[in-house]
């Protein structure tokens, strides 16, 4: 379980946030958003409601905040994996494989976000809620920025061939996600070998040797 | 509105079941599932909740009727687009743009199904939701058959690279319907070009002339 995928700069030693967001991982990846009550997030922490409401105000605002912090993972990994990547491809390959090189727990976390990603789409009425999935629609945005800079200057430096960016920044991406939705940690694959093999689509499809596919 | 697509073949001449999906296709693209209420759809149509209810006996049970026919079409669009396909690269072309020639209610058919994909992960306890979750999973499952028959004859026959066609299928249709994440009628991109810019990253990713990434 690693809490430092669940926890904020101002998250003091004490503070009970990132163990109510670890439960409620674990309820939303075992019985769905849905299917889990808040009461049960609780019970597993071993706090009572009023503390439970101390920190979130409704089941949503918790689950809008597991979402935020997936996303803000996934940018802050995408930049330590590109940092120090010489051309396009190794940067291309360094951030499909930093997406994979998670912990199961943050394996859930990215299910439970492409799960609900729909609600990102539809203002909330309280408060809290709307300024969580505020910034979970930015986050989603920086990320795909992160992508289509990436896929841009491999073109400018003659390393990629040219595509519209911003659509092979969010084709690149949607088939990343796409793995969260059948990947499951019992399966008979493991996050190693299906990086390998998106990282090989990935490059094909930014790659500049192949020849352009004929259009109509 | 292409009723059609939410007609099935023992829906009679006076069935309201068809016009009753097309009003919820409508009301869940507009507000979303949990933002729509079960009565909004019966005043949309023009009818009673007991009639409502004559044909569906929740909105979820809509829901999952809904999911289902989008998968049915889907599954059709498919085998009629590579029956008559010569080339394996042909075959994926012709998967690919049939997956995108569609109406614009069977883009928000999709974009339905895609958002509540999630809902067919766990058992329902209502009889005819389940039969529905099932119908719906082995629909699911035969469309990933689809493309993977299709990747296992083009590495049979030397025309495309050898590769896990289950993984390959996995990754071909989650670059395809991630489009429907994004993708809105008025925005900048129309279908067509989306269509042939999802077909040139699936040639390149099962393409037998790109050379093989190293892994590791």
């Amino acid at each position: 379980m690693s809490i430092e995928a669940l926890t904020e700069a101002d998250d003091g030693p004490r503070s009970k946030r990132p163990a109510i967001l670890a439960a409620a991982v674990e309820c939303f990846g075992e019985v769905g958003f849905e299917g889990t009550k808040w009461s049960q997030v609780a019970e597993r922490v071993g706090i009572g409601q009023p503390a439970l409401y101390h920190y979130f105000e409704s089941k949503t605002h918790c689950l809008l905040t597991i979402m935020r912090l997936g996303l803000r993972n996934s940018d802050d990994a995408f930049r330590a994996a590109v940092a120090d990547s010489g051309s396009a491809h190794d940067a291309v390959c360094a951030a499909v494989r930093a997406a994979f090189d998670i912990s199961p727990q943050e394996v859930q976390q990215n299910r439970i976000l492409q799960s609900n990603i729909a609600l990102l789409s539809g203002r909330r009425t309280s408060e809290r809620e709307e300024a969580e999935r505020q910034a979970c629609r930015k986050l989603v945005a920086r990320i795909e920025r992160n992508w289509a800079d990436l896929v841009q200057q491999g073109i400018e430096r003659g390393e990629l061939a040219r595509h519209d960016p911003v659509l092979m920044a969010r084709s690149l991406l949607g088939l990343v996600v796409s793995v969260w939705r059948w990947y499951r940690p019992d399966g008979s694959m493991e996050l190693p070998a299906i990086a390998d093999f998106i990282c090989g689509c990935c490059v094909r499809m930014v790659d500049a040797h192949t020849p352009e596919q004929p259009s109509g």
